[in-house]
């Protein structure tokens, strides 16, 4: 995994110096919004989004750190930081702690924490129009909206407390933390203009990793310590939240994520060699619990 | 203002039959904030913005009710509707009523609200991209962003309760209710293909429109009932909003709406017979104080 972890920290330098020079300025009036959605950003992210995003657009033919592809994954970003923001406020899991750091609303305030999540929206947006291609546009709306990410928030929230089956907890998943990963392959794909055989194949690949991707971190929940996780661990089973490991238990959720990440391996076998860094993110993704 | 009063019926049941279709039905899994986001964009609003994008489109050339246009009205609204959403929840404006109805978190939930508010924003974003203009998603990115509507609302917020001057009130309204109004103006004129000097101009016009547009709704704050408003009137002083009736008084802020719809109806003279909508708008948006 050598390798994976320098491609890791290629992306991120790329992409956080992509995020600098497009994020308005701290300075900028008015600033404490500015100030919101730097810290929320730069707040120690793992970018496995644009590491998706920029792995897929090299598979498909693309240049490491093309342009494009560093805006898209920017816009990736921040729509991701968005979600987070969002998430984080009392009205929703009232978490006061994300990477170790003070979530955006304990940091500021709540009425700033919610515009501070508007404006990454809107200034994801206005990046991804900047590169010029409206079915880039569409494709991201599609996978944040009600029939994707936001559909899964709605739900996941509505569950808490509640007695759920599989097929709920699968809905939640999906939409809320596989929908937007999903896209980032399926960006990369689109700007390095793939075939509708290989987007398919992709499509896949990104449920997959993104699926596995929610199990990893239901578990995670229930095995680490607040140190490990730089939030509070415990709290999905605290506060009722629909996991994998509370309806079909440890064993099974490992069993579950190893299996999907099977099958995304078995997604990307037609490309070979060229899809090394897409087969290692995926097992990197899972041996976070191994 | 007969006529008027006629185009904006027709405008707002053409909006209303877009958003129709657009808006995800009720009985769409989840429910709950399909139900929201219909439930606040058919709260009753008078539609000003697909008048003025539509009046704007007419008068560069565009037909009445072209699918187009139609689909950026909707959007239009949508986007108002986001933030009217987030501007009511109590981290906010704290307001429970809206247009007469209790706002959406006080007929849903907080977190509701606020991920229908998100639902809302990107659904339209996703409308106007389909429009397959790339320059029209730029241009609301821009006018919804921290150097529009959303730098608006930050310094709004901030400045409650302290002695604000003239100036900063003019950058909160420009920012808060302009910049969404004079996009309204220039998009249908970009739609209709208008040139760099028709768009100059109408520029100029939707900007005092706009800032007429807030300048009037400070003074009904002040001067109007609770029952005329829909919303508890007063509202603006109580919380030490900055507003121009509280910076220059409610005279001054009269003779100022007064000169901003002079200066509008300047900057649309050269349409000639072709502005009469635009012109009986500027009108309009001021005699709801006279």
């Amino acid at each position: 995994m050598n390798d994976l972890m320098q491609y890791i920290k290629r992306v991120s330098k790329a992409t956080d110096e992509t995020l600098e020079k497009l994020l308005p300025p701290e300075t900028s009036y008015p600033c404490s919004i500015h100030k919101l959605m730097r810290y929320s950003t730069f707040a120690g992210g793992k970018r496995v989004r644009p590491c998706l995003l920029m792995a897929s657009y090299e598979a498909c033919g693309g240049n490491f750190g093309d342009q494009k592809a560093l805006a898209a994954s920017a816009a990736l970003e921040m729509f991701h930081t968005f979600s987070l923001i969002h998430d984080d406020l009392p009205c929703m899991d009232d978490d006061d702690f994300r990477r170790g750091k003070p979530t955006a609303h304990k940091a500021f305030s709540e009425a700033l924490a919610v515009l501070g999540g508007d404006a990454l929206c809107i200034a994801a947006f206005e990046i991804l129009a900047s590169i010029g291609r409206v079915d880039i546009v569409s494709e991201m709306a599609r996978a944040l909206g009600t029939s994707g990410m936001l559909g899964g928030q709605v739900v996941d929230i509505e569950s808490e407390g509640k007695t759920v089956t599989r097929e709920t907890v699968e809905y939640i998943h999906h939409n809320k933390t596989a929908a937007l990963i999903c896209s980032s392959v399926r960006i990369g794909a689109m700007l390095a203009g793939a075939s509708d055989e290989v987007m398919k194949n992709l499509t896949s690949y990104g449920n997959n990793v993104g699926l596995a991707f929610q199990v990893v971190d239901d578990i995670l929940d229930e095995e680490s310590t607040t140190e490990q996780l730089g939030k509070e661990a415990g709290k999905d089973r605290e506060r009722g939240k629909a996991t994998y490991p509370s309806v079909c238990g440890l064993e099974e959720s490992k069993r579950y994520a190893r299996e999907l990440t099977d099958l995304a391996w078995k997604d990307i076998s037609f490309l070979g060699s060229k899809g090394k860094i897409l087969h290692d993110m995926a097992e990197y993704i899972i041996t976070r619990i191994s």
